[in-house]
This record gives C-alpha cells, structure tokens and sequence, in this order.
C-alpha cells in the first residue's frame, strides 16, 4: 500500500479511506504497509503509528494486515512492532538494517534478536537494492529453525535466489515465499512460489489477483495476457518519475488521477509535475485503466496543483 | 565520539563523562556526535536526544559540537536538528538519505529542502558506503551556493574525488573540507584539506592532533613517524571486529580496557568477546596506549563481562 | 559446450568428438562453443581455431554452430570470425568488450562496427557478470535495425530485463531471445523467450530439450518435476568448485568421470582435486546420471590423475 | 605510454617515433607500454608485438621498458612476454585476468603460474576498475615470497590500500609500489611510494617528474603549485571525451595539436570529433601547453580530419 500524504508530515486520511477500500474491492488476499512502495523508512515515527492504526481499524480484521518495522534502530523496530501488535496486525515485516555494511554473521544475529522480542510473526524481507545485503542461503537455512519467522518477501529480482529459497523452505511448509517485482509474479507463482506483493495492486488490484490466480492454474494463455498488462503498467506508469522512485511517483500519480488520494510522496521524491502527470494520465488511457472515470473527478484532483 | 551505552537503550552516563574530558583533553578543535562512528542510525530517537544534551551541557561552549542527524526521514532529522539547536549545537551533518537507490538531482533537492528548514549550520557528510550515493562534484557545485552550508566531510576514501572537491570550494572561503578515514589525514591536510573527523581520537586524541599539526606544517619527518601509528592501529584495533563494525568495536574495547567507558555497541555489532578482548589488549601495549593505564582499572573492566 | 584440454594449450581431441556426440544424440538444436562455459577468452587464439574448425567439420551441417568471438580487441574478434566463417559456422557470438569500462553509446558504436564488418549473421551476448556492463534497453533498440544482428542471448539472471528485451524484439520477428543461466529456461520460455543456452546440456543434453519442450507446451507438471532437476544439478555440480569456476569445473568434472573428456579446466581455473572429484561423483549417483555409466570407465578417468 | 596508431590495425610509426623521444627528453624513469592508457587489451597482438620491438629498438637501453602483458589467456599472455623478452625489455607488467570473477585463491594460484613461467621479472598490476578483483594484503603477502614480481603499480585511487600496501611490502626492499592515477602521485611519494606511472607524461613528461622530485623532497610549496598542474590536467584534458575513455581520447587530441603524433584511438573509443578537439586545444593553451607550438603544426595536425 502507498501512503498517502497530504503534506510531509501529514497524511491524507480520506484517500487513506478511499484506497485501502479500493485495493480491498478488488480481492487482495492481505495488505502490507510501511514497505518500500508505501515509503515506510521516509516517515516519521507518529505519521507510522498514525497509519497503523488508522488501517487497522478501517480493515477491522477483513483480512491480514502486514506491517513494515523496518529500521537501522532495532529499538525503533521494535516500537513500531509494539505498535502494529496494539493495532491488531497479523505480522510484521523486517528488512536488513541499512546503514551499516554487514555480514552475514551480524545479520543473522541481529534478525534473531529482533524476532526473539517481536509481539507478531515476523516476515523477512530481502531488499538488497536498499539495504547493500541479501539474507544469503545459509543465513536463510539457519533462521528456518525460529518458529516465529514465517516466510521471505523477495525483491531482490533474482528468479535464481528465488528458486533456491522455494527448496531450502521446503522444511517449512507454514512459510510464504512472495515475490516482490510484479513482473516477476507470474513465473513465481506457477513455479511454486506463494505470492506476491505487487504495488501496482494500489491502482488496479484484480489484475494481480488474476495473475497470481491464472499463474497457480498454469493457464499459459491468460497469463501471457495479464503478464503483458503487468509488464505495460511497468514500462508505462512507472518509468515517468525519477531513478528509485518511479514506481512511488507514478502510482500516486494515478491514484490521483482516478480521484482516490493525493499524490504528493515522501522526500526524497517530489510529486510529479505537470508534464509528467499528463504522461501519466496518457498511460491511464492507453491502458484501459481511465475509462470509468469521470473528466470531473481528474480535474479536481489537477486543481490541488493548480 | 562512539556512543558509549550500558544497555541497548541506555547510555552509559558515566563512560560518556569521562570519555568527554578525555578527548578535550587531547586538544582536539571540535566534538562529532552521532556519526558513523558514533552510531547514530543504530540508537533510538530518544536517546540520540539525550546524547545531544548531555555532551552539549557538559562541553559548555569550550569548543564547538557538531550533531549528525542524518535518517532516512527528512522529519526526524528536522527533529533532531531542533533538539541539536536547543542543546546549543555549533552545526548539525547530514549525509544523503539511505534507503532508496536516488539520482543526484533528488539529492540535491532533499539537501536543499533540509538546510532551508535548518536551524543551524549545515555539513555535508559523504558516505557512499553507507548511503549507496555520493555528492558528485556538480551536485557540491549548486550546493555552493547556499548559505548556510557550511563544508563537506568526505568519508569516500577517495582522494581524487577530495582533491576535485578542494579546488571547487575554493570560491567559498568559509566552507571546511574534512577528510574521514583517519588514514588519509595526513595527505589531505598536507594537501589543502581543513582538517579530519578521526574517530581514533576517541582513544588517543593527541596522535590525531599532532598529525595534523604536522601535516599542515609540511614536517615530513614527524608526518612518517605519527602517520605509521595512525596505520598501526587501524590495522591493529579496528581489526579484530567484524566487518562493517570493526572501527565501533575495537574503539569501545579499547576504551574499556583504560577504564573509560562501556564496550557495548549497539547492534547490528555485538560486543567482542574474550578473546577480541584479549587481541585488543595486545594491540594497546604493542602500541604503547597501555603504558600508563593502572592494571586494576582493565580488571574491573573485564570484571563486567565475567 | 566446454572445451576439452589435455593440456594449458591442447585440445582433448578425443574427448571433444566424444562431447560432441554426446550432445548431439541429447536432441539439442544447435551448439554454441567458445562462451563463458567453454572458457574462450582463457584460450589461446590458435586453441580456438583449431576448435572452431574440429568442431564445424565434425557436426558437418547437422546442426547450426555458433562461434564466441567476444574478446578485448576488435580486430582479434575479426580475425577469430574469419576463421569461423571459413569452417561453416551459422553464426557468431559477441559479448560487449570486458576491460575497459564503457557507456551505452560506445557499446552501441562498437557493435555497429563490429557487425558491419562481421561475415556472418551475429548474436549479441549480454553478460554483465563478465564485462561489467549490460545492453539497455534503448541500445537494443537502435541494434535492432542492424539486419545481420539476429538476437541476443541473455546471462544476466534479470527476468525483468528478458521480458523486456522480448517486448521489445516483438519488432523483430526473426530475432532469437535466448536465456543463458539453465535455472531460468522453464520461465524464459513459458512466457515467450525462444530458448536457452544450457551448460548442463554438456552433461545430460536431454533434459534440457525436455524441459524446454516442456515449458514451450505449457505442461506445468512436468516443468516442475524437470525445473527440479536443473536446480538439483546447479545446486550439486556446480556447487563443488571455486566462485566463478563452479559450473566449468563441475561439468568438466562429471564429465570425465562419465568417461566423455578430460577435466582440466583452463587457467585461471584448477582441476578439481581428489575431494571435489568425490564429490561430484556422489552428485552424479544421487542425481541418476551415472546410473548407466560402467565402473571401468570411471576409473579409467580417475587413473588420469593418480 | 599512448600507442599512437594510423588505422585499426596499424601503428602510426613515425608519431610513436616522436613520442617516444618527446617523452625520454622529459626525463622520465622508465617507459610502461602496453597498459590501460596505452589501449594495450584492445590491440590485436600482431601489432602489440610490432609495439614492443619498435619501443625496446629505439630506446636502445637508455632507460628500462616495461611492457603490459595483462590477458584472460595465460598462454597468450607468455606469448607476449616472450616477445618483450627478445625485444630486451626490463619487466613486464600482469593485472589480474579479467573476464571471470575470481577469488583470491584462484587469482594468487594464477599469478604464481604466469609468474613462473615469465622470462622476466614481473610488476603486478592492480586494476579493479577494469579487471573487477583487487589483489587483497594476505594475496600480496603471500605474492611477496616469489623472487621474480618486483612490485606492484596500484591503479585503485584507494590510497588507505596503497598506505597498507607500502606496510606490507616493507619486507622486500627490491620491491617497487607504484602509484597508478596522477592525481594520487604527490601524497603517493611522499608519504613513501616509489613513484608513478602517469598518462600525463606523454603530454608534458617534465611535469609529473618534477612533481616526483618535489614531493619526495618534502617540497610543500612546490608540490601544492605542481599537484594543482596535474588536477587541472586531469580536470580539462580528461573530461572531455566519454567516460571510461576520456584519458586516452584527451592525450590522443592534445598529442595530435601538438603535432606528435595521430589522435586515432583504438576501438572501443572513438576519435574526439571537432569539437572535442577545439575543447582540448583551449585547454591546453589555458594549461600553458600550447604556448611554444607554431599555428602551422597545429593547423596541420587538424587538416588530417579536414
């Protein structure tokens, strides 16, 4: 889930409202917030909490709702772990502390110390491109024995890892191994694969369930067609903003032009101007994904700007 | 200045006094709290704030102290730069933010967003190892320009990149150009640099002092002599640890061997054991930092650890 | 295919017509010798020859063979394909020159100039792993125009990337996709690539048409029970030897136990010791590949090295 | 040494002629042919070899010639020593192979065997911007136990590992520490290096000796005014051509203003076009590197692309 904003430090609750019932309408099987699309390390701690809190309680058990503790501070995880755990959320999800470069050893050990003092379950979450590391192999078979780690997001986009994690957790038949690039659900999937988080699922959340449904029935030809989708919304939507956050950019973006939320993200990305807007909203159509909606609604999300 | 801590979440109050005063005394020009070195992206908000008030209290104006606030949220940096301001800080230094992959422009822009709202001077920390991004000499070009910017500490280890950054500060008289890794500060002050944050002068400030006394003087010879023992001990003390936290962990050991302060580092590092402990402690005689230290002091420092 | 030696400068003749009938009767549909697996860039110029031209004569138009031809030195690439062209090779090979650093533009006009100058159809080889630099996107598509550029085979394990090479291809009815690490072929070719350049095809050539087959046909099942297997042999032989080296050394390996060719790898490689040798021969048992092979002949190989 | 070439293939004899004596009257130590600067990987061997005895003819033993024999193939790499031996050069010169990654014990494995087979002794190149490994201390450690490698030219810019290096090599008194980029050669022999192997020389040789001399003299003065040449050398003449190729392209062109020799890089740089070549024309008149050369020749040079 993105997080939508009304201001650096503030955040939209009526779009907050109309989006997580939005992704709900279309059939998700759970939410993860705070995660890197849904900018969790850019936030404050109260605006955190705040949003926690606030999906929580408007999804009111409807189904799962996975929270991103994700910190260099393991104190600070854990506050917001304490925080997810009060609100009701099913798990929480924890990447490699990313300042510091580190070795396995020190990962292992600190994801141990984290999960020993965690209130929920814990997924972990393999995110190389943010935090320099990757739970290597070994690393990964050891931390199978702690019975509260429940599985691995996996977005580091190498299909290879993926497949050697699906083996090594074979031993552990209540993990989710979940791809993190949507482009990559498909052949996840249908190769054993649990799931995926797909933040494109913000914008048009039963195309992904459709994929990952067709995937898990080997049903090659819609595949082909929902794949083409997914890889379109990626090189359309998401190659408009800039270098690491495009896909944040582009999303909220469209998510305003729809009417849902606003667009403004978390710095260090600026909201996408008017030019980039209107390439947006060009992709919206070319996609197929503007047509319900009314010329009105478009403009007045346009006018917040003006 | 490492973070002397007594407890995950706990400074070690007493270990910090004494460190303090050990440093002023070795006659260094200024106090840097909260950087690498001092792990600030590792400690709990709260206690960052309290580690910003307790050295500023205790420095009292006797030499000016620097605060590292960099985070991944512009917030909590904002946060703690008020804190810093309160305290009475001289300076607060950011580093580029440190989850998302950026481009230089969003850098640019974040820095410009964060030094607008500063309410103190700011210094530019360039730490590509633990960011995944370094200012490029264009970026530090526009940034020349705004006022209350005040330098730039380089951690990259790259001296050409210093030289290059050297000869494009020169229109701004004002700006200090500080080298990191202490191993380079006797090239970088012999040629043009400002001066160096050596978190060696935890241990023995005086070496680093004199080290760049020499250099700026041009004094060869004493340069060779001090230059090899700042090499002896980052090729002694700083490497036992692991890698990533063997500078945090040799310098704490060491400190706690002369009595000085805790030798808890915040985790992802853990404290080294008996036999780090042991190596360290070779190192310290081999290099004459041990001389003077009274045998009971290192024994009731081990005595915590029994 | 790898490259039998005998010696550092000494083709396996012997062994190399063996290989090549072994691959032949596994139903592969062409062969690529003098890749990353065949360790040309470690031969010398006239080793290479020499293979190029057994080989060619050898497979005397059973089969299309492609020829590496990547090297540092445009001419020497020139010379290399010359000697191809003369054999009857279908094709050549061409990664992007590994020593220098390059940008895209100098990528792009060195391929224009080595195409132009090509006397056979080529086939682009992305291998950032090796060269430190991959063919984006927008060079593929100014190299798309080139006729006598014929596709592209792709090692970079970035499925991302294959699918949107693949889109991008579309243009090009007539271009050739290929994957190059064998754990990706199921997926490569369930959602539209054209197949796979297969190490392990040195080794059972069989299952990998079958999995290809497998995967073109959508039958999932039987993707999943092959795809198995691929992985149990990339986390089995390949596992034994050094980094970098582990699939040449492992197959080479397996191969000389199976009584097919010699083991000695080109420098800067080594032979698998006594222990490694056990190892793979272990492997071999618990895969089913050497179910068929007679005691004799595997100590007739082991012999070679008492 | 630059490798001044007429066409793709062919030496430009009488500019290597000029260059040669051009370089030796700025009283220079030694001639280093064949390395990064001197494009030797992207030469076919035919002409490297037509390089090496042209060199090792003219220069007669006036000074020692070291020739790059740096390859992914051993074996060729032991052709070209043979050359350079019967040629009369002093040493030669071996980076690391660059094509597969390796890992130290395969790289140490690898130099012990060219190194033992070399007919003369052997400088070691570390290159890791080009060859994707460095050799690391305990590599080097062991390395310093073979009597035939004498040194070692460090092209890393990572002056906390060349410190490190001169600690190390303190036990071979024969051995030579060489820095790589110019802008590294004050702080390089003064804080204990041996010298440099500056591209620059080519242009102005007398330079980058007196720079040497001044630094080793603890010259302080003299060595700010010298170093701040070489950074305005590096800052202009460089940065004009394309990145990777830059240095090559800049002392090409300004040696071609100069009337010494052809321009012609070998691929995959191309030749700075006109532009590019009135960039380098102000810079050297700017850098005072023009003033003694009459319009004619400069005109003469530039006819030639006319």
């Amino acid at each position: 889930l993105v997080t939508p904003l009304s201001d650096r430090d503030t955040l939209d609750v009526r779009g907050l409202e109309r989006l997580v019932e939005h992704v709900l309408d279309g059939g998700v099987q759970g939410l993860f917030i705070l995660g890197t699309t849904g900018e969790g390390p850019s936030l404050s701690y109260h605006l955190r909490c705040e949003l926690i809190e606030r999906v929580c309680e408007q999804v009111s058990g409807r189904l799962p709702v996975l929270v991103g503790v994700s910190d260099t501070s393991l104190v600070e995880s854990l506050n917001l772990a304490g925080c997810a755990d009060e609100a009701g959320a099913a798990a929480v999800v924890v990447a490699a502390p990313y300042y510091y470069p580190l070795a396995q050893a020190e990962l292992r050990r600190y994801i141990e110390h984290l999960a020993a003092a965690m209130p929920r379950p814990v997924l972990l979450y393999n995110a190389p491109g943010q935090t320099k590391i990757r739970f290597e192999l070994d690393t990964l078979r050891r931390l199978l024995g702690a019975a509260n780690i429940i599985g691995l997001k996996d977005s580091s986009a190498d299909m290879i890892y993926f497949h050697r994690v699906l083996r090594l957790a074979a031993v552990r038949p209540d993990w989710s191994v979940l791809v993190g690039p949507e482009e990559l659900l498909a052949e996840a999937v249908w190769l054993g694969g649990h799931g995926g988080v797909c933040g494109g699922a913000n914008l048009c959340p039963r195309l992904y369930v459709d994929l990952y449904q067709a995937a898990a029935a080997g049903d090659t030809d819609r595949v082909a067609d929902l794949h083409a989708q997914v890889m379109a919304i990626a090189g359309g939507i998401y190659s408009v903003g800039c270098p690491g956050g495009g896909v944040i950019q582009g999303l909220k973006s469209a998510l305003a032009l729809l009417g849902i939320c606003d667009d403004l993200p978390a710095e260090p990305f600026p909201r996408l101007d008017d030019r980039g807007r209107q390439r947006i909203r060009r992709h919206l159509v070319h996609l197929g994904l503007a047509a319900d909606v009314p010329g009105e609604s478009i403009s007045a999300a346009e006018e917040n700007h003006a």
